[in-house]
């Protein structure tokens, strides 16, 4: 395939910018989170219940990927934070010359923990490092207990799985046990959070996951 | 943006195997169809409905793309239907090559659809013409009413709309004036079809309008 070769140069372009985003990042002691998953999986609802949890313990701001549009950023911004959004045109994924020319944006003394939701997507962020100091993402059970097998890799390098909408499993044909299973296959090492992050349900679980990562990575 | 010079001799040489495919389906008559839509939207769900309603009218074969494993081609296998699995690795869409590779291995005189499940994802697969008749998307309810939005480009491309799970819509917060605004300001040509491939509301009149595209190919 002509495409492994190609892309190779940009891989390692992007690596070596986000190699530098790591240490600015770690210099300022700040926590990144990449967030990934399916167009409408429900990334900006759990950033917005993150943000509620943590908002009095933790510095917050949010870099938003899209396509096109501002209306991620704006229901950050609306909540007070701050949040920068870019527009990939037509790119499947962030890269981390983007995440740069957002960090030059805000004001990482003032931060302890960006959280960065990537373009809705379950292939294409999988092979970006941008920086981060985990990738975690979301599947959600109207998306059916099968994407595992379906799409392995980013079930493979995330740090964690969260299952959002659980407020739905009555509505659809959702296998937990397959679900939870062909994830361990894949990563034994994630923990599985199952979570509404409309409802808050299971939510406080992830919370507390994700603020030991935060601690640890400032100790 | 490197990315887009590396790309240009991939769409290149795309586009010009996706012709060729396109002139072999013509001459063998043979109406191609490419479903696109995010990881569990429906796609398999809606090839069976389709494949039910028109399996006494036409010959149907079903390629199926996917990063990894074959269980979608065996569930149009069960129904008696041929299938042919493109597992793509890594690769977020299908592409000419690939359905070149799939043509070779399907029985095309004896055919008079072939409908193409796209691998799952809102963004690649938009810029890769693969032979077929009409690009079709789908939206599920779940993913919600912003994703024109988000992801214009796909809902421009595509020549109809298909909008599934529409009988989950009393779960959601999904505004449909707002949706089909939306896609009407994006595509004004393309019809909107509200349906749930799984209880069988509102797949007659996408069905009609298939039927419509096939039989005017044929003439």
């Amino acid at each position: 395939m002509s495409t492994i070769d190609l892309n190779k140069p940009i891989l390692d372009y992007n690596d070596r910018l986000a190699a530098e985003n790591h240490a600015l990042l770690r210099e300022k002691g700040v926590f990144v989170l990449d967030l990934m998953a399916s167009p409408g999986a429900g990334k900006t609802s759990l950033i917005l219940a993150t943000i509620d949890a943590l908002r009095d313990r933790y510095n917050i701001a949010v870099i938003e990927g899209d396509i096109a549009s501002d209306v991620d950023a704006a229901k950050v911004k609306d909540y007070g934070i701050p949040a920068v959004q870019i527009n990939t045109g037509g790119s499947c994924h962030l890269e981390s010359n983007m995440i740069r020319r957002a960090l030059d944006i805000l004001d990482l003394d003032a931060l302890d923990l960006i959280i960065i939701e990537n373009v809705g997507n379950l292939v294409c962020p999988t092979e970006f490092f941008l920086g981060e100091n985990a990738k975690v993402m979301i599947l959600s059970v109207p998306e059916g207990d099968d994407k595992p097998l379906k799409y392995p890799n980013i079930f493979q390098i995330s740090r964690a799985v969260i299952l959002n909408k659980l407020d739905t499993l009555p509505v659809f044909d959702f296998n937990r046990a397959a679900f939870d299973d062909a994830v361990r296959r894949l990563n034994p090492q994630a923990p599985i959070f199952p979570l509404s992050a409309t409802t808050g349900e299971g939510v406080q679980t992830w919370i507390t996951w994700l603020s030991e990562q935060i601690e640890r990575c400032d100790g």
